[in-house]
């Protein structure tokens, strides 16, 4: 048996409870086991610790599992009357019986020495405080991003100086063009009808740039953006719509004009904001070049976003106090934290605390682009921006030595390491403010669709990015904040394109397995570029998504009813070509 | 290459800052990887994220590694300019080279592709609050755990209704022979003769039983052992000795007489107690029977042991107030915690915060018995009852069929589950209050010396179990609570015995080596069944530790100093022989 290629440890996403009745056991091992059972059990069936009576628990095949690139991912649930679980695994392969405890494997007759102490993982007990808990409405949500200074101007009496005009085409960061929120209330009507049920803000509070990740005022709406009042009449339009509204917090770091940050500019070790930032050499020189000499810590080595010390309890309680203060008199339904992964755990942990005691259903998501773990156990974030999936979709375009089976084993892998709760409600997204627009990286309209109907049938919650809709172009940033080509919009030239991004919207609030958790990878098409997967309600009935990645068209066996599709006639599946269809059970 | 035995995590204890600078860096491969290297540096050396530039790292070899069963641990301390870390693995063997991202493995030819976004694997921010620290004292502990009960008599005038006249041989749990804190401070120069440096107490809060582990009030020293004056006579006098006291806090249940208790049961649903516990089902027959009927869940499904529902922010408080009250009164210096792991990480990561507070110094101990890396992240204990070494420790002298580099698997494992930190604070010992006495289970006096030499040369903090310094037998609980052997200790006959733990202690004491974190497995004696084991220091000092567990005696090569030994003479070590012995460089 490949020993080395067994893992389970009782933490994390191997073993959580999902509720407080289940249980989740994952196992990985090598694709040299053929079946697993799992030994489980209340830990005090027979007595209490360390008396000579032995445990035995009852035993379970476990019968899901997934495909990963290296080894087999074994799935159960387990219901326990008590809360405790204590268990160890038998695992058989080739002709091999082996029981797999926490420090070991074991022989059967190992098992039987007398006095040796079985090392069983244990769950030791259920906790309710301490369930990974996300809120229900956000697996349901269609997001769409919006940058507020290229999204719409709708109030010109607010323009910030030498503003440019609107126009098509790339953009720089030093430039203004008068996007507001009365522009973005201008619009509700637009995204209530292409079907958005969430906004995602860039940041709207003071800060000199165009991007407002450099904040100047935490407490107060960018003039140039508009006011409270018309932020309270945003949150409340949009929320009448049934549109909810998550705003972006920027905590990691402020802006170079941050008072506070200018009181320790002045008056340096004697401020009393001194420990609010991370100095690490005083005097110096702010001669505006980047901080890679260390004299203090910022952002990306950027001398205007000096680091906010998240490690210094006045820090975390006046941060605190901001997002109170947001969520407690404006009513937002989230926060998405800039540059989560580097504010301290300490201060995340406080922030879940508070904000889920204003408003336990409130989403808490983090700027997160690598393994998220150890934000997400549930005592900090409810998900992060889910870039882990956009690279596994984007990756499968462009290495074409890549097969079917890779974009299952990597699809596989992005909903395996966090746990089901926080899978839910993952904020996919396939391009942002801060990467190349999604046309721009695939640069084929078919390419754009294919990659959409993933984003659209994954677990978790789509987001678009203002102006996917219209397939908006522009390279990394600054470019990806192009003004949105309101006017060719109006001349209805963009309408195809329109109704194509408000069908695949529709598919995933009325049908419930667009939304849905499980999926499988069946291998019906003789074409290692061809992706296919399905996913399975309770009754049987079935979503079946076909991509055709390959450089010849395909035949497609005649099946159910097109949900979806591109490219797709005949029962022929063209080259980049997209096919959703549903299969009633009979 | 075997990529299935290939894990790496950037959380727990496979990344994590050790100190302000340095971020120690964990790996796992199979045996067929002949050398890793890391990538590595800060993510944004060229540039914020998602732009078109590409990024590299430092590449460094990483050179230490340690066997495991079926796996090798490599392992690196990298020092970091600005605290963030972006890095990925180059693993070669077998004339193959493959990097190691979160995601895959990739080729040279794969990492090349354009578009590609690589995985890598980051520690974002080495936040000073999120570091795990650990009480440094610890390490230096030698501790002695006294059931007081049974340990010693100083005030017959509180002794227990109907006491049982002080004895050697058995006991049960119904019986009390008088034991209290006097009869401890009586004592104390003994211990510090002895050497003794900590005591773990215990319960001795009051309750109805012997054992005690059933409180009926958390603020109150037990009647029959004492009173408050008494215990702040105990800490005081063992504190001018050099002996620190750590006690034992039951909160993962109450007893049966516990005040909010008795209150449910008399006033149910409308008791302002009711959520303090977890009662399912009311009224219910209290007729005295186990609790697997689920009327209330209880510890180890004990009736007179009713769970405090620790999930309850009232149950949090007031359990948190009753360590405060301990803590700043009576100047304690730990503190155990019973049944740590069913008690919720809520409770646990709020006591933490606030014994810290009280005092940065103060160390938290978890009864858990398995693995702990969930209690062990840095915001909840410092460490665990070593149970996982306990067991080694003891499987090696049970299960004949194990060899040398078993035992170097075993020790291995026990010292790469969690972070140095812990590591160098964790609570080993072979035998307490809830196993068979060690001499009752090797049953045999040399074995009993080869395994606490063990014990003596790990990482961690050594207990031994009161009498454990004179052999003390016990089976199981209620029997390894026996009285102590006073009249026989005065009467000189366990002198040789005594004598022997003093050399033990005295030597972990004098010997940093026998405390230090190092250790190496050589293989120069051929017999699968001969342990050996070093110890070096930065000068190349060498503590060597030989242990025949096999058959036949063995001959070992002149050199150094022996410092402990027993059966061994003539460069002969004697089956059921130790050898501790150092060796300067020259």
């Amino acid at each position: 048996m490949r020993f080395e290629a067994v893992y389970h440890r009782a933490s994390d996403n191997l073993c959580y409870s999902i509720d407080k009745d289940n249980l989740i056991v994952n196992i990985k091992t090598g694709y040299d086991v053929e079946k697993v059972f799992i030994y489980y059990g209340d830990p005090f069936d027979g007595g209490i610790l360390g008396g000579e009576w032995k445990w035995k628990g009852k035993r379970e095949e476990i019968p899901f599992k997934k495909r990963l690139k290296h080894q087999i991912w074994w799935t159960t649930t387990l219901k326990l009357k008590y809360k405790r679980c204590k268990y160890y695994f038998e695992l058989t392969g080739n002709e091999e019986t082996w029981f797999y405890f926490e420090d070991c494997f074991l022989s059967e007759k190992q098992m039987q020495l007398d006095g040796k102490m079985l090392q069983c993982f244990t769950f030791p007990w259920m906790n309710e405080a301490d369930i990974n808990k996300t809120p229900a409405w956000v697996n349901d949500m269609v997001w769409y991003q919006i940058f507020p200074e290229r999204f719409c101007n709708g109030n010109p009496s607010i323009n910030p100086k030498g503003v440019q005009p609107w126009h098509k085409g790339g953009v720089t960061n030093e430039e203004f063009y008068g996007g507001d929120l009365q522009g973005i209330i201008n619009k509700l009507n637009y995204l209530k009808e292409i079907g958005i049920t969430g906004i995602y803000l860039n940041p709207i509070f003071e800060s000199p740039s165009a991007h407002k990740y450099d904040t100047t005022d935490y407490m107060k709406i960018d003039p140039n953006f508009g006011d409270e009042n018309v932020f309270r009449k945003l949150v409340n339009k949009a929320h009448e719509k049934g549109i909810r509204i998550m705003l972006d917090g920027v905590f990691n770091h402020c802006g170079a004009k941050f008072g506070p940050w200018l009181d320790v500019l002045e008056n340096g070790p004697s401020s009393k904001y001194y420990s609010w930032f991370m100095v690490n050499k005083w005097p110096f020189d702010d001669n505006n070049h980047d901080t890679k000499d260390g004299r203090f810590y910022s952002f990306a080595f950027n001398q205007k976003m000096p680091k906010l010390n998240t490690n210094n309890p006045e820090v975390i309680d006046y941060l605190i106090k901001v997002c109170e203060y947001w969520v407690k008199n404006y009513k937002i339904d989230g926060l998405r934290l800039d540059v989560a992964n580097e504010i301290s755990h300490k201060f995340c942990k406080k922030l879940r605390e508070k904000m889920k005691s204003l408003n336990p259903d409130f989403y808490i998501l983090g700027e997160i682009w690598h393994d998220s773990i150890p934000w997400l156990r549930g005592d900090e974030f409810d998900a992060i921006m889910n870039y882990s999936l956009t690279s596994s979709i984007s990756d499968f375009w462009i290495d074409k030595s890549l097969t079917k089976d890779d974009f299952e084993y990597t699809i596989n892998r992005c909903y395996t390491i966090y746990m089901q709760q926080n899978n839910d409600v993952l904020f996919n997204l396939l391009d942002s403010h801060d990467t190349e627009r999604l046309i721009s990286r695939v640069k084929d309209i078919n390419v754009f669709y294919q990659q959409l109907a993933v984003l659209f049938t994954m677990p978790g919650s789509p987001c678009i990015f203002y102006g996917t809709e219209v397939a908006l172009e522009g390279k990394y940033d600054p470019d990806c904040r192009r003004c949105m080509p309101w006017d060719e919009i109006k001349s209805g030239i963009y309408d195809d394109k329109i109704n194509i991004m408000k069908a695949l919207i529709n598919l995933r609030k009325e049908q419930k397995l667009f939304r849905s958790r499980n999926f499988h990878f069946p291998n019906t098409i003789k074409n290692s570029r061809v992706i296919e997967y399905i996913k399975i309600d309770e009754n049987g009935n079935r979503l079946e998504i076909l991509l055709n990645c390959s450089n010849i068209d395909v035949l497609i066996e005649n099946n159910g009813s097109v949900l979806f599709s591109n490219l797709y006639s005949n029962n022929r599946l063209l080259k980049k070509g997209v096919l959703i269809r549903k299969v009633d059970s009979i």
